[in-house]
């Protein structure tokens, strides 16, 4: 019914810690977990396509994410990632989905799901909230705000989503 | 500038374990620990109305909510219930306002915020997706769904809100 | 090689959250994942004998308890058990048991494992680390200290189990 | 009473998530919280002496470490410490204190307390145990087991401490 689909591709949102290796690490996505607890009442679809820091995105990784997107029989898309590169990927979604009838949202976290204190779990729902009722587009949203895809850019220094002027 | 108010009345969404007597209670509200960690560029206001089971929800309590929302000078207002009587407190809500241009949002959650696999972050993010994006009017956002507040219902079965047919 | 059995009883300890009931309730007990959070050199078997609130343990069932205690091939064992007539169960452990060389330590929590701010896991561990170094006998655990089970009681009106005078 | 003081020194036990380094770090110690959930019935200092990860500790910060704990008037210690280099700080400190009459034991985690699944209060509670019931002498403690400051090493491999043969 509510036809969503959720692309995971790594990011902040979706790092654990490797008691090993002392460091935050991608084992298998939170989202399943995260969608349980939810409580919905229609079925999302989750796929990971990668589970990578975005700061080691390559462009052929944004290519694919965006065929994903493109090949996606859903017309909402939720796609999670990395915060220092999530502007650029959105602008190869954009440009492969623009001509489609689709309403895509990337969203990530400043802090682990996994952690205390994360705001991973308020940018989804958010996400979630904005999706049903937003024109088709690619749109970026963080903090409580939602961004056309390309009116936005992360200040590293505040560790925030902000408009581009 | 993003002009928003959240009012907190209680509910499973704020409820607190209470060691001495060995049950869920009320005190001080998460919403300043959420909000704070929601990494929010704009402020909101949060003000604790009551702090209740919303079984033991009263008429006059209601209006008094409508009172609340009706005279804030916010036009986008979250309010923070109990899921049991959600809906009729929503109607008083909208009979006060129904003249005022407001998009008002009741939620809540059906797992405490202080516990493990909680949806009210869920939920909260949610509401502020949907806030900026709706028409005025009064609604009810829970389980990744907004509804009209006069068209749903929550199925005691299931714990999950569904429209009214 | 450690020779440590746990059993669980429910109690505060392992209470969890029923939405659909919006009560704390039992369902399976946390100590597997507690037990593999730890991660110990060594295995431990945990076995749940019941799931109640201690406040309607019966002495049948305390009986029982104290009955697996007797027959449990280990002479290490951890009992999970509520706070509110932890004491009284030690005494039928006690009974049971004082003639086998074993170390028997009753602990619990006043905050549920699931809930923020639990004593669960701080409890569970301080049972593991006096139970290697303590002589046979029967003895209850919280809030940081060890007592005889014969001479502690808790002090309902602040919530710890203090000495008895 | 129980003439308790507890040593912080970072480490894994007390690390924080920084979203704008996007890394683990330290800030304020988590113990105050943790002291004040295990809910003791007694005061138990705590002195923050450094907050580093171990791997960066020097021998001159171990020769402090170990003058505090030789200077403490308690003579029951917990030394909260990084893992990679505990089994190093430990034989400064016995050799401080090692003709005083003083129970000192070393503990930290493989996963920080703020993350899903730590091990560090566990380990914490273990070492209360442990304390209360130990000869004097210079110990550490993880992953359920009390070892004597010289005959332990840390498996890196696996992630836990063994028994040095």
């Amino acid at each position: 019914m509510q036809n969503l689909r959720i692309f995971t591709t790594g990011g902040t949102f979706d790092k654990r810690y490797d008691p090993i290796k002392g460091e935050l690490v991608f084992k298998n996505t939170h989202l399943v977990q995260i969608i349980e607890n939810a409580k919905l009442n229609y079925d999302v679809k989750i796929e990971s396509i990668t589970a990578i820091d975005s700061l080691f995105m390559t462009d052929s990784l944004r290519e694919e994410i965006a065929k994903k997107c493109f090949e996606a029989k859903e017309d909402k898309i939720i796609v999670i990632h990395g915060t220092d590169t999530m502007v650029r990927t959105s602008k190869f979604i954009y440009n492969k989905c623009k001509e489609q009838n689709k309403t895509i949202i990337l969203t990530g976290a400043m802090v682990p799901f996994a952690l205390e204190n994360s705001d991973a779990l308020f940018n989804l729902g958010f996400a979630f909230g904005a999706i049903f009722n937003k024109e088709y587009g690619t749109y970026i949203t963080m903090g409580g705000q939602i961004f056309d895809y390309d009116k936005v850019y992360k200040n590293k220094e505040i560790g925030k989503f902000e408009e581009k002027k």
